[in-house]
């Protein structure tokens, strides 16, 4: 796997953003030596008080991490202090051994942290079923953690990269009530995207004082329309994580009402950094040349149409023909088909950028191939279908299917 | 399209197989010139009294020629006459266009066939959503079948290919209470396969002597464990179908009821040439090099254990690896975690051919890398999954994700 040697996607943005810093985050990052000299360990610490939510895969064979943070939050009233992450190896399917190296993980950092176990978060990503030592991480965290200091944001976020071609940062600078108050979000993942809750790994940090509950709520909300909208393959991680820190660093009152109206303004910058964040996901789709954007509307209501939206995302016909550049409309029809939602198909129409490309059930009158393979040539696609049923609406984010995720993919083990 | 000149599927058999004789059944073929000077229209007609039954896409993009079937075998009682198809043009998503098509198909045939309409059956299999003119294929049916005669079946079954590399047939000499019976069957399909009801185009023709109610029967039974048990890339095609004809020109009584005990010995026949048929589309599936079977067990129910074999079978991680020989199995945990269906994760097992991978929720003790590399290394590979919950099963043919399908499919139209 250390030999992966993958050229940045062409997709990827011109460089790292230039994130703020987080009061009361601090950040380590290390070597376990899974990627060479590569650091692929990263960890956080909060101060006492900090409120955390999550929301996790829905996998039925997801890893024991995602167990571990999913119980903690629960017992520990979404208290956090801190957080251990690992690249190379996913620990899940790897039984008992996967709990031991956890509970190992967890002990040790508790006690780097003063803290009790269920306030550390933990999560790890690579190949599955591969069991590691237990004191694996373990072992590496007091020196690692001797480090501990003010977030490089960029260096966090290249710390847990696996496939990924550049590391995934979105934030703001924004307020709580005349309160600056900063966000900052990591994010990574490639490949194996297709969330069902969450996606692979990504972290929120705040200095905002929200509540846990709010924090939960947050994430909840936002989750729905950004990071679970986003699909590169259709292949659903066992390791999705998504979670957000709260410091309370800012200072201001503490929130705890998702409807406190002092939200307004911080809700839409989380949900834009959200948004910025699970784009980065699609742009770095394993071997994407091209970034796909795909809105339904007409849907018998939102649910429906985020279905008929994933078809068209997960089509590997539709991919394939995106990839060559070819406008191939008829597979869009094909893909809303066999969704299962109801569709009008009498009534269906789908824009190709700004080329419409079917009307009222059939090729459009004014269908230019020209103009349509010049729609598909760039490097951002948009496609638009209105299915003419309801007003279910929905927008999804994915990649176009080339040789290079067949050759990722064949060589990511060996 | 013409153009695409694709080579033979290493996973196709030797030659065409040899097709019984089946009374009644006359069939011609002929060029309408989308495919150079390749037949690329069939013809096939029917005695009186033939009994007809068929099951289709689910679709909602359905072809207008799907409608016409289903249409037809209800107001015809399931009589049939005839049946023309061609290949190079779906008139899918054609709108009235596609309605007059059919109109005038269907009439030219009626009058040649000497019968009402709704006793001749059409499909068209090629791109979605470019109109034919409406005489198109009614023009060429009167030359095409001055020629009609007893089946040449390799070059029936080749009439109605499009990206397939081989043509399909399977069939059979059984009995039915003594009479001697003949089964043929032909098929074509090569990508979008995921049947859901049927698949790509199937005919199966017998001159056994059985109810329109028996023929919907067969179908619809059998249909559930062969052709909806293949997945070449998950899209389902808007003009699946499967229709099963039977002339009764074998002799004997009429066979009215399922359940009637002389059907035993044909209704294993039968299932056996659908089943042969079934898995020569997942032998030729675009691109294909490896054939794959998935077999299910300890699922909820069939229905359960079917959907866990299916996000197996088209999980572009499990086919991409082992595209590469690449044993992979952690990417099977995650497909099966995927599926959304009740699984037992610390029960888990899985075998790769012979070697035992997982058990208990973890890597088997007995693992060994090589001989898996070994067990996915030739042109079969078989996957054997537990999931540990109660005893549904379910058995699913798929084949792997190569460079040849992302080729193939951004070359369709170009």
């Amino acid at each position: 796997m250390s030999g992966l040697h993958l050229k940045r996607s062409p997709l990827a943005p011109a460089g790292f953003p230039d994130l703020p810093v987080v009061g009361g985050v601090e950040i380590a990052t290390a070597s376990l030596g899974l990627y060479g000299a590569r650091d692929d360990l990263l960890a956080v610490q909060f101060p006492q008080g900090a409120s955390a939510g999550g929301v996790f895969t829905r996998s039925s064979t997801r890893s024991a991490d995602v167990d571990w943070c999913r119980q903690a939050l629960a017992d520990g009233e979404g208290q956090a202090r801190a957080l251990v992450v690992n690249a190379g190896n996913s620990n899940a399917f790897t039984g008992q051994a996967g709990v031991e190296k956890n509970t190992a993980t967890i002990n040790a950092m508790s006690k780097l942290a003063e803290c009790p176990p269920e306030q550390v978060f933990i999560a790890a990503t690579g190949v599955i079923g591969e069991p590691m030592t237990a004191d694996f991480v373990a072992n590496a965290l007091p020196d690692a953690c001797a480090d501990m200091g003010p977030p490089n944001w960029e260096k966090a976020a290249s710390a847990f990269m696996t496939t990924d071609t550049f590391p995934k940062g979105a934030g703001a600078t924004t307020d709580i009530d005349g309160v600056p108050t900063a966000i900052a979000g990591i994010a990574k993942g490639s490949g194996m995207i297709a969330p069902n809750m969450a996606t692979m790994l990504a972290y929120i940090f705040t200095d905002a004082a929200l509540s846990p509950a709010v924090c939960q709520a947050l994430v909840a909300r936002y989750a729905e329309t950004t990071f679970n909208c986003v699909t590169v393959d259709g292949d659903t991680s066992t390791s999705d994580t998504l979670m957000l820190f709260a410091t309370g660093a800012a200072g201001g009152r503490l929130i705890e009402d998702l409807s406190d109206p002092r939200l307004e303004v911080f809700s839409s910058a989380l949900e834009a950094a959200m948004t910025d964040l699970a784009i980065q996901l699609a742009r770095d789709g394993e071997g994407a040349s091209k970034l796909i954007e795909i809105s339904v509307a007409g849907g018998a209501d939102d649910r429906s149409a985020k279905t008929i939206a994933a078809a068209i995302a997960n089509s590997p016909l539709v991919k394939t023909a995106l990839a060559a550049s070819d406008a191939n409309w008829g597979r869009i029809v094909m893909a809303v088909g066999k969704s299962g939602e109801p569709v009008a198909r009498d009534k269906l129409s789908i824009c190709i950028g700004d080329v419409e490309a079917a009307r009222g059930g059939a090729r459009s009158p004014t269908y230019s191939e020209a103009a349509a393979s010049a729609a598909v040539a760039g490097r951002e696609v948009t496609i638009k279908v209105n299915v003419g049923v309801a007003e279910g609406r929905a927008r999804v984010w994915t990649c176009d299917l080339t040789h290079g995720y067949v050759d990722i993919n064949g060589a990511y083990r060996t």
